[in-house]
């Protein structure tokens, strides 16, 4: 089977399993008291144009969002999101069992608006409501669009107009930061939210998330939190190492523009054969909408996702590249799935 | 100031109060475990036609919806509710508080049909996903309207199609069950819910819901999960006492009764008015279209709740009735609504 | 059976009753909103020597505990308490339900002393344990035992030494402010306390519990937390009406007085009959210890509480006076003693 | 600095990281649905005796204590553990944040006797107490300490009498199950208990814990817990891969005897030494007791844990071996203790 399913299908980027061997027999202190935590956190800030925020180094994407919103909210505090978003919809009610209400938000192409935001802040609240109080965005979104520099800029505003923290998921934050129509740096991440975190597991690494903290009344007391959440890995080298390798040079850079350069090609091999897409992205997932008579087909070589329905004889379907990505495997999937359609059009 | 906001701006029925001075200097055993509590018990049981369901007495709605949800579900379960459910919109996130995501499902008239509940069970899973197990309905619901006996019955059988238990929010049920559309009894609610509750603070008493659980096993162990969330009150012969005046004759559908032919008064001068209707109700509560130019005038003599904007010049208002309510209060209220829209008109 | 097991036995005390029956069809907004509870705490405020602390009003004990600290606490902070305490022993897990751990520390005669705060605060601790932030204390203690002014003085010190809010469950403070050892006013628990609240339901009231917030760091949005754990009473005039009964005139010491006189005359009769006692008291609460073969047989005229073994042939039981205990019922209970103790000794 | 502190200084035992690299890029599904993973459960299984219990891979001990222990219980339920337990002092209040109470008991030797759990249950209990639901062991204890065959069999059946799970933290099983002194099996192990994990992390894995699941009724939809507390790993294959290492052959054993074998050697010269212990251990933790004044010196080459003071001039240490402590880093240890000895004698 040929996978367009998942980023997260291999080990991990052959430099980081280099790294690791190499400093293998190494003791350091655990729980991320090591050097090398201490050097991925002095390269990450680099990027970030500032020293002062903290950074911590989570394992796993559910993880760190009920960690870090946990830690931030008050018990009557609430978040908004998308309704799309991946705490609503993917992490079993995570959220929620840290006693927090999620009030989800209707989306355009998976993205919160300003327009959404303001009506939302303009219905009538009682003394009875929870108090909204963290605004989390995904970027890429989870349907693979991005915010702009001007979008998220404006969302900003907004939020500190209504004391908002602004929270953004990164788990793909790679793809995002090197996609062609990218207006955002990193350190514009660090400038406009108040907290973010860089996805590491879908991008190359074994596992890790690195979270940026940039508010400081967020930062104190953030490990206990971690401790208390089964989120302080016991030997906190393996995630400091792995960002090191990774930000150290530009590597983290690297494995997302090969995931973008898959994505790319096989975009253009769909456009070509005029199939249409559920949403227009730049990243590395893909939402074509194919007929469902092709579907069985195609998943006896290929993993996908099946999305959602579209109409009564077709679907959308996720489609998704990384790093490990091959050109033949594109390749592969374009021309069966011509083939598919070929067949299909003699019957 | 003349209250059309609340039903429960009194004290409590007379008859409550003269039972509790008769009663006052009587020695009795705290927690619940009274002869009034037994006797309240027996009375109601009367109505549900059948001796083995357990009933608890608890203080307010949300306590009484927090707790019961908190008891029936698993950690990773979660509650279907409609998306103007009372436990979704006013309890400051009470259930999530208790660890249990709400998924709100929308609604026709404040309802939630089959139609709605088979979509959202045709929408692909992951393993990701919460696991949905507790229908949450509030009969009357948050807008006035009634599910009929066809609807519930209906409802009853998808949720055991589904796995979930259904639970009925009976806040208003005194209304519900003497509204001239009705067509649920208490048996009928006791034979086709694992839990509801018959709201004794909007209906007459000081405070109090009978919590009738029906599937038993709901209700092991419940009385501990009641203290616990601080449900169980010391003196628990108050809310015995007070169930069993409401209940030993008929006061409680006499009370209801009360409200709704206050209600239907204000609808019919309301109609006569020309005035439009938000929703229609045959209970307790009303929603009319009113302009909002004169809500500001209307307001100086009245109390009603501001519903939500209707467009430009409109709102949609909640005007609530109650046996408190006098004839005059209502005559009062559409004749000076009468006049202020002679006045308007003369404008 | 003539009660000496509980405080709360009794509907309210008469004035209460007389009260809500004259204040019962008017009309006021919910929520605690209305005339009465503004009353109600201008008028504790006047015994408190401050009119900032915020003041709120609950229903009962548990209740008061679980939303005050979950309200104080972050998700990594836990509450100190002695291991009698209330929180501790008898509330079902409450606290740790909203998230926190509680830490007991060993008493003498229920009280936790300096040395023992001390002591704690001298154990080598971890960067994985929970953070201290929160000394629950009961005056009077589950013992019946009284903090002296100069133990809450050195206790607050300390307190404030270590970044720890000191919070007084107030279940019987009316018995320990009337007590004759007593040395502590309500302006000392204001002057001392970051919180405490003044019990209601075990000093006459129906229902209710009168929380001080005298740290306005704790009073911010305590109403939205209170709405979320149920404990905002939809009537809450009842819970004010009650309060300014209680404390327009004295009424709340006079009943604590009439507790504690009749716990005065048990205590001179157990003396008098040479029994030894497993802690001295003063306030309402007795611990005398007793034979077990007499229990059986003072048991079925008389209902306390075994309170544990003492001996193998020995248990301590509780007896609990209040407003309501007759003189005749004290000296009925002596009497019968007297007579088990005779007719034990002709054997 | 030679480590003596913790066993998890390494990054992993090098037939792991071999085992990654040559996998490294084979694409799997994620979330623990590998071939690894079944690889793994089935070489484990064929030491348990048993094919019928579930096992999954989390990452940390913490994470697995606290969604085992929040999947087992209801919310009115309670944990018993030793006061020495590691959920008790360094964990900071996970299981409490999951909202469950744990009951600490008091302890000879780290262990929790059957007359300390017998005398628990003969307590007077009411009905506004949690319910003892769980006993936590850890096997070896926080003291290096070990529960023999009989011991455990006689607690299951306490435990069994009183309904209660059974659950050993199993962080150092490995070391425990090579002990000399050892008398049980992996299969005592899935026998007696209702859940146990085996530890990876502090057995050469760079992460890792083994659940074991004996008790079917509590592995329905666990895996739903493990999402929603952050503990399924994306590329759950790395979690199995490595127990396939630890398990396929002996690996799992070899180190641990490793580790207790430097132990060994460290007892025997800290007995040639007349060192007197804090406890007598036959695993891999050694708390030898050590005057005050040398152990500023030993710090400069050493690292250890200060474990708590023993009396004004002394303090019980901690040390710590692995597979990875050589017989040098032991002798020179030995050898400086010594030489400070004598030179205090000089003095």
């Amino acid at each position: 089977m040929i996978n367009f399913k998942i980023d997260y299908a291999d080990g991990a980027h052959p430099k980081i399993l280099e790294d690791l061997l190499t400093t293998n027999e190494l003791q350091t202190p655990g729980y991320g008291e090591d050097d090398y935590c201490q050097q991925a956190k002095t390269a990450i800030r680099s990027y970030l144009g500032t020293q002062s925020c903290e950074i911590h180094f989570l394992i796993g994407g559910t993880q760190t969002n009920l960690t870090f919103i946990s830690h931030a909210l008050k018990p009557y505090e609430a978040v908004l999101s998308a309704q799309t978003g991946h705490i609503v919809t993917n992490e079993v009610g995570s959220i929620e069992s840290t006693g927090h209400k999620i009030i989800p938000l209707p989306t355009v192409d998976g993205k919160i608006t300003c327009d959404t935001l303001t009506s939302f802040f303009k219905q009538p609240r009682t003394m009875h409501m929870v108090t909204p109080k963290l605004l989390y965005l995904s970027n890429p979104t989870e349907l693979g669009t991005l915010y702009s520099k001007q979008e998220l800029e404006e969302l900003t505003q907004l939020c500190h107009a209504h004391h908002l923290y602004l929270y953004i998921d990164g788990a793909r934050l790679g793809s995002g930061l090197v996609a062609p129509s990218n207006t955002l740096t990193l350190e514009d991440y660090a400038r406009l939210t108040d907290a973010f975190y860089i996805g590491g597991t879908k991008n190359g690494a074994l596992f890790g998330e690195a979270l940026i903290l940039t508010n400081p009344l967020l930062a104190e007391n953030f490990r206990l939190n971690m401790k208390q959440k089964g989120a302080l890995l016991a030997k906190g080298r393996l995630l400091g190492l792995q960002f090191l390798t990774l930000f150290k040079d530009s590597l983290y850079f690297e494995i997302a523009h090969l995931a973008n350069q898959r994505a790319d090609e096989l975009r253009q091999g769909l456009c070509h054969l005029n199939l249409p897409f559920f949403v227009q992205t730049q990243t590395n997932q893909l939402f074509p909408i194919l007929p469902n008579k092709i579907l069985t087909e195609l998943s006896k070589t290929f993993t996908f996702t099946l999305w959602e329905p579209y109409d009564e004889t077709h679907s959308v379907i996720r489609l998704i590249t990384s790093y490990t990505t091959s050109q033949e495997d594109v390749i592969h999937f374009l021309h069966t799935l011509a083939n598919l359609y070929k067949k299909d059009a003699l019957n």
